[in-house]
């Protein structure tokens, strides 16, 4: 029986005519087995050429303005992509997100989905011709064009899978699937053939930038199966799985770090309640996100607050700081902005008290200090020295196996 | 009282961000009086671009794509062009020809106007903002994006303007007005301060190509007065008037002139009723535009019948004579495309005879060979060789002492 599928193609799948052809081949190949939707990103270079011309009267463009410039780039692609599908003897038809009712929210540059006109679709669909519909944006209830922010066009992808039902979601990208560790770092990373959402959804947060995050998000609520998998080789991608039986057997599924991170420490603050929120209330007013947090144990009634923020936040800093002092009492403000964030994810985490031991002691054995600890279900996230990155993540890849 | 005043600016206009920075200038000058909408085409160069990207996979691309494809070009100007007047502290929206409703026909890149949603504009005007419109492209009933063909931006101001019944509509380009001929070949060529319509339609067909005939065609129709002037420099440009009045002193108003132009003549062909249409009928067929036609009088029951049709055509000419040649008979065709028109335009045509032989008699003095003659109520049009065209121009230009 036929099935639905929704291709998405990413900048660098369609930044050149040759690669517009190339996934053309793909789409007709699928189509010949599938009832086939495709989702397209700008090609490579484009988005960032608007965003120049968007600089060309200040810094700050109008968000409305910034949206309507930028969202054009998709529908270039998109269009080019229907006349190579055209050239292969394949009906394919263009649509903007305008055309296909994408409705969003109205804050511009970080639109949500709200909504995607179903019936069109299927009238597109039923008409026999392939929907090659443009990413990364939407309109508002009253029509404006909105983008959903970098790499939205994978949640556009999702959204719309979501939206039809349909029995998977390809993401197509530049790598060939999701593997343990960065392959540039770790030669020996290994190709998972499959992940869990909720493996995947910490991979994400940690910086494994092969899907947006957003997109893993979305597909989770919706019970979307997606899979990633490379536009410029052939091989069948890493496949994010709804369940986690599969997963099961696999204690650690990866590796996953980032380094643009700054540590902020209040020293000898009170240890009392609500210490936390008179902290965490500044940064967030600022909308400033916070990662990490650790506060350690208190002695003689005081105790060091710590926690991670964006680097690029950092300019927010002073004026947070400016009204933490406000409400409490503490001695000095560290902060470190040579550190980076390694984590061990996977399902086994939880269940087996061990990882955490095993990890710390193999850094521990090869000098890698260990500056903070955090602990979710599924993953174990430690801050280090930034200089040590490197080596902490070989280490960790090495002693779970991970190439095996 | 505030007037309602159209801008248009064309793609040398808003070429680069220099450009657009002064066309911003000129709005922000006009909106301090008066009530302001702005249409604009894309940037220099820009469509040119998009149009080969069209061309990548095959030389004739979809046409419902292609005019997906190059109707980005607007979006890119318009919303750049909000920008810059947000910069200098203006309320400034952009909107493309879909969110203002401006409906056409379904024939992509030849689309006609057939309507624009006025509640819409008004509502936008109401608000405060000027709207930034995307010229040369609309929307069909259900949703498709269509352009006008080239230089439509021209007939979408001209179009907004007939629907908000504004006082004007200026059609900014790079040259500072209609002159008498081209410049560059009569350098004393003189600027008009006002040419009537009807006098502007001629000109405007006979290759003058200041402004898009279907845009002088539609603020005839619905009695816009429209200006032409530069966005390079200042001036008061030429203004386009309604009446004829003004002009009825000015004998000739211009001589426009047209190189791309072929000849084709059928000899010995029966000087009986019907041949005109035995010979046009399989031309009209084929779509083919034919210009000048001249039948001469017939001798011994035999005539000679010339037209002339657009270089362009010329590919379709083999189709046509073997469906002429089934229905009369003739001796020879002979195709000729070594020719150029020049034609003398003016209201003075129509009321004095003198215009002919004084324009004949100047170039014969100057062995000029005249192949052609045809006349129409403000304009006497003659075929002549391609090689004698610009001395020709010059000869009339001085000998209707158009630099006075």
């Amino acid at each position: 029986m036929q099935q639905v599928i929704v291709q998405k193609f990413g900048g660098t799948s369609v930044g050149s005519g040759e690669r517009i052809a190339a996934v053309a081949e793909i789409i007709k190949n699928e189509a010949e087995i599938n009832t086939v939707v495709v989702v397209v990103s700008a090609m490579a270079g484009e988005t960032d050429r608007l965003i120049e011309l968007s600089k060309l009267f200040g810094d700050n463009p109008n968000t409305r303005e910034f949206d309507a410039l930028i969202s054009t780039g998709e529908k270039v692609s998109a269009s080019l992509l229907a006349m190579a599908l055209n050239s292969l003897g394949l009906k394919a038809k263009s649509y903007s997100a305008a055309q296909v009712s994408l409705k969003t929210t109205s804050n511009f540059s970080k639109a949500k989905i709200l909504d995607i006109d179903k019936t069109k679709m299927e009238e597109i669909l039923a008409d026999g011709s392939i929907p090659i519909i443009t990413g990364f944006q939407g309109i508002t209830e009253t029509g404006e064009v909105t983008t959903l922010g970098r790499g939205g066009s994978d949640t556009t992808a999702v959204a719309i899978a979501a939206s039809l039902k349909a029995n998977r979601c390809d993401i197509y990208t530049d790598v060939d699937g999701i593997y343990t560790t960065d392959p540039r770092i770790v030669p020996n990373a290994k190709k998972l053939d499959a992940i869990s959402m909720e493996g995947m959804l910490e991979l994400a947060g940690q910086g494994a930038k092969v899907i947006q995050i957003r997109a893993v998000e979305f597909a989770n609520k919706f019970k979307v199966p997606v899979r990633v998998l490379s536009s410029f080789s052939s091989g069948t991608g890493t496949m994010i799985t709804l369940e986690n039986d599969t997963m099961e057997n696999a204690e650690i599924s990866g590796i996953a770090f980032q380094t643009d991170q700054t540590k902020v420490t209040f020293t000898a603050v009170e240890d009392t309640p609500g210490i936390a929120s008179k902290i965490l209330g500044p940064l967030s007013e600022l909308d400033m996100k916070v990662d990490v947090i650790v506060q350690n144990v208190g002695i003689e009634g005081k105790t060091d607050f710590t926690f991670t923020i964006a680097t690029e936040e950092k300019s927010l800093l002073d004026e947070a700081i400016n009204n933490i002092q406000k409400s409490i009492n503490y001695k000095e403000v560290i902060i470190d902005d040579e550190i980076a964030k390694v984590s061990i994810v996977g399902v086994g985490i939880r269940s087996h008290a061990g990882v955490a031991a095993k990890a710390f002691q193999a850094l521990s054995e090869n000098e890698i200090n260990i500056g903070m600890i955090s602990t979710s279900e599924i993953k174990l996230t430690l801050v280090i020295k930034k200089d040590d990155l490197e080596k902490a993540v070989k280490v960790l890849h090495d002693v779970f196996e991970l190439d095996k």
